[in-house]
Formats: C-alpha cells, structure tokens, sequence
C-alpha cells in the first residue's frame, strides 16, 4: 500500500507502506473514502514542528470498515464510519465526561492520508451513518472527523447561544467552520475576521454578518465599534497564535467566553491581565466524538455542508500538491481521493 | 473623624481624616457599623505592592445610610446596608451582563476602615437589608461586602454543581467561605487544602470533607488518590500566586473548571500546557454587587453564617493591631467595630 510521509520541511512522499492490519483485538481496518490536509499538517510541513525522522501523515478520515478485531462490538465490516482524529474508549471517567480527546487510552491518528488505516479502539472511536452515504455527502462527513468538530468545539466551548454576538479569529477551514457552527447554535450576529476574498465569501456563505479584515489594534477597535464598546459574547480562537489569542481575548466582553481550539505556539498569557477581563476561557484538542452523532445527523439530513471547505480535490497519490496549495494558501482545504 | 491610613510596609495609622460629604448627587454616606481587614490589604502592608504615599484603606463594609445625594431613588437614610467592595451603577451593559465589577463606572472603594464612608453611585452599588438587622448577623452581613461575596463567585466560576466533587486552594477567609460556597451550591466532596489546624476546623465546620495538607507534587499526588485519579469536577483558587495556579490547574480533571480570585501575583500560563489540561478558566475581581440579593437572604435566614471567618474583634482604633494579627497568621480575620 502506498501512504503520504513527511521527510521535512515541504517535503512531502506518497511511498510504499505496510498494510495496515489489525494488532490488537480492540482495533478496525477501514478502508478510506476520503482523507484530507490538515490546518496542522501545515506546522511540520513548514519545519514549525519538529518531526523525528520520515512521519506517515494524515488524521482525518471517513470510510467503510474493512475488518474488525474479536473484540469489536458496535461496529460490523461493510458499515460506512467516521472517527475522530483522537482515538478514544469512550468509557473511562474522562471519555463520560465528555472529553474523549483526553481519553485515558487516547492515541492520536496517523497515517490516514492513505488507502487503508488502522483505528484503535474502534468501538469508542468510530461512528456508523445511518446507511451508505451519498458519494455527495463524503466531504461533509470527512470534516466532522476534525475540522467542523473543531469549529462546533470552538462555539461550544465559547458559549455561543441563540441570539448572542460572536466573533471569529481565523479564517482557514476551522474558523469558517466555527462560523458554521455559531450559526446553527443560534447566533444573531458573527463577525469573522478575514482578509482574503474566496474566504470571506465562504464565511457569508455560512453564516457571518460581519466581516472584519483589520487585524491587531485596527481590528480591537472595529470589533468594538461593531459592539457598541462592548465586546462579544463568544470569540472563537481558531489560529493559535500569540497575536490571534490577545485578539480573541480583547475582542471578548467583561463575563464573555473564548473557545480556543488553535494548538497555542509561543503563547503565554498573564494572570493579572487575564484576570481583570473576566473572560471565562476554554478550549484544548476538540472532543469530537462526543459530538459526532449529532454531526453525522445534521450532514445526513442535509441541515448542514460543511464540505464546502475543500476547494482543492485530488487524487491521493498528488497529496504533495495538496500540501503546496494549502501552504500557498491557494486552497483553504484538500480533499484527498485514494 | 479618625480613619486608617497605610504609610508603607507595616506602617498603620489611625489618624485624622476629612469627614466624608456627599460630592456628587449620586453618592451616600453611610456609618459603618463594621469594617474589616482583607487578605488583600495584605499585599501593600507586606510592601509587595506599592503604594504612592499614605493610602487611606478598607473596602469592607456595612451599616446604616447618614445622608443620600439628589439623585439617590433607591436608597434611604435609616437603612441598614451592605455593598460591594466595587462601586458599580447596576446598569451599564457589564453590570446586566452579572460584571458589575467590570462596570463601565466601577470605582474600588477605600477608606472603609473609617466610622463613616462615602459610596458612590448608592443606587447601584447598596443593597438595604430586611429591617435593622440583629448585632449577632453583623459579622456575616459584613463578609458579604467582599470575602464572602468571592468565594461565592469562586465557586460559581467553578461551575460547583449538586454531587460535584470540589477542590478549594488556600485557606485564608477566602477559601475557608469557597468551602462554605460550595457546600450551599450541593457538592458532594469538598477537599480543602490547608496546613492550618485552626483553619481546617474551620473548613470543616464550613463542610470541607476531606482535609489535604500537602502543598506541590505531594498535594497534586494526594487529590488525585481521593479522586480516583481523575482529578476534581472544580477547584476553587484563592490564593494568586504562580504556585497555587498551578496547584489549581493541575487538581482539575480534564473538562473540570477552575474558579480563581486570588488577584494573580507573577503567574503566567503557558498556552499550550493550559491547552492539553482541557480545563475551564474563569475568575477575576468577584461581581459581589450580583450576589448580594442572595447571599443577604440566606444570612438573615440563617441558613449561612460566614461570619465565623471572624476570630479576632477590635475595636477600630486598635486596627493597627488588627492588620499584624493577621500578617503573622495569629488570626484568619480581623473585624473592627468603630
């Protein structure tokens, strides 16, 4: 089988790879409908992360299981599933809790930006549809393997209700995404921040009232202008930057929330400043699984299109170019096709 | 009249001072019937917090309403009162909001340690009480003016809920009422961390379960023994230092909420540590004004007696007395009577 690996920065291999089989009773093997370029991949793909030698890539995903370990229960060869991109047992005090992506078990995925993957714990992890899904239905239902999970994590997590005002940091597919989301949850205004056209247009297209392509002081200032100087109710923090941070937190109002859902690089935040916002902050690695059932229904009965995010597919074996356009920026997201 | 006044690192006078008038038609002036010393009061009397010249002091306070201004609709003289330790208009969009400690008018009261006080914006930041309240309620109708008022907050930026399990960090008066706080909001575990005896008594009597006297890797290691492992639903901070943050953080369980109000000195948190705790963060100056209606219910019916933080009572000239009792831990609480 052939499979993507990093060998450093910007240089991405689709290259012979064992077959995935399964190694522990608890597993599946699916076989992938689509995979896809992660916002994250981009990190090591640009040398930001280091990696420790050649890394199989790739942790979105949605399939039909192929085969499933003897202790598999609650999901058969031939069902069509999707899963996060956190493997999860579904059962320790974490997983009950709602946080699946802290998982006492929790394995991140790899390696599905490939024809075949091995899922751990595979009753924990994947979700069935109900049936074998319209082929026109596959990019929706690969985002809510990470992406739109993430954004729904990101409104969830900031407190987003019916009626409220929400602002959105970042615009790759995540916060696009968590517009989506803020949307669906009822949100009477959603102002994204964005500077670059094909993806301003999108976020209309999901939702957002209000655009905002000033960044730093100039987009503090027009937030507030847009608020009547008070701020927003939620802020979805979808970058992870220093400056994408202090910009989620000043946009927010005294007794407001922001979800962060971008992996914080060189981010540290001051407790006296923290404190007198009175922000209530929350955010971390997206409990997907707790919300897939409810995702894969809203796709299903067509409430929701998130796949709209992928503006570039391709073949699985031009995964390489898949990276290229999303690191150029010509792409906001890559659908991969093995 | 005679009042408190800091002149620098355990320097207190109890010197003349102008008698307060009403200066805008907003204002009252109330005759305090109790003040108190705060472990806030503490920072700037320890030098660790510099102050510009004598600094009248005292933010705690109740009594009887002397003279209102023109403007004044809600209050009355005659009526017994208590306030925040902010003055707050109760109807800027942050005061709706439940923040009146970040209301667009808020003023940090001072010059409490005094027989007489001016309050500004009196409809907004007094609250009268049913009737002349009996001299035995006096000390916790106090507390309700700052210390009580925040671990009450502590606790609902916990999110402590009925059957919870709760973690309570420092056990000054702040702690020992986020103790009491969470046993009248129903949790079912109330773990406080203190190597006080005289203080662990109180915490138990305020309904404290569990008593964890260890501080560091040896306190974190000890409440994850009690909590299975899993760490605790939410964990009240009440102390600001970079070391109880940490300790706070650390005893949350993934998707637990810490509650802080210990008025952060030197913490910084990490962005990506905070990131993988999965926790919920909110805290800041305590929006006491909120609370008020409540927790003076809840004193006049008996149901709560935090005034119990109280163990040393003297007579205001002696307050000089009063701050070092405290300094050197020899008493949890000061109240002075003028």
């Amino acid at each position: 089988m052939k499979g993507t690996v990093l060998y450093g920065p910007r240089d991405v291999r689709f290259e012979e790879l064992p077959t995935p089989e399964i190694s522990k009773s608890t597993d599946a093997v699916i076989r992938i409908s689509a995979t896809c370029v992660c916002g994250s991949d981009l990190w090591p793909y640009r040398g930001l992360q280091p990696i420790d030698g050649p890394t199989p890539m790739g942790h979105e995903y949605c399939g039909v299981v192929e085969e499933i370990g003897s202790a598999v229960r609650n999901i058969r060869p031939g069902q069509f599933v999707v899963g996060s991109f956190a493997a999860s047992d579904n059962t320790c005090p974490h997983c009950r809790y709602g946080y699946q992506s802290s998982c006492r078990q929790r394995e991140f995925m790899l390696r599905a930006q490939a024809p075949l993957l091995r899922v751990p714990l595979a009753d924990g992890t994947l979700v069935p549809t109900p049936g074998m899904p319209a082929d026109d239905l596959l990019p929706s239902l690969l985002t809510l393997s990470d992406v739109m999970g993430t954004g729904w994590f990101a409104a969830d997590a900031a407190n987003v209700k019916p009626g409220g005002t929400v602002v959105v940091v970042g615009d790759g597919a995540v916060g696009l995404l968590g517009v989506l989301s803020a949307k669906v949850m009822g949100a009477e205004r959603i102002i994204a921040m964005s500077r670059h056209e094909a993806r301003q247009k999108l976020a209309r297209e999901f939702g957002a009232t209000d655009i905002v392509s000033g960044r730093g002081e100039e987009g503090i200032s027009l937030i507030m202008d847009l608020t009547n100087g008070i701020g927003a109710d939620s802020v979805l923090e979808c970058v992870g930057t220093s400056e994408s941070m202090t910009q989620a937190i000043r946009a927010t109002r005294p007794g407001g929330s922001v979800g962060y859902v971008g992996v914080p690089h060189g981010v540290e935040l001051k407790g006296q400043e923290l404190f007198y916002t009175h922000i209530h902050l929350h955010g971390g690695p997206a409990p997907v699984r707790r919300y897939l059932p409810e995702l894969i229904r809203l796709v299903c009965d067509g409430e929701i299109a998130p796949g709209k995010v992928f503006d570039l597919i391709l073949p699985l074996d031009q995964v390489a170019e898949g990276y290229r356009a999303m690191d150029e920026r010509r792409a906001i997201k890559t659908l991969l096709r093995p």
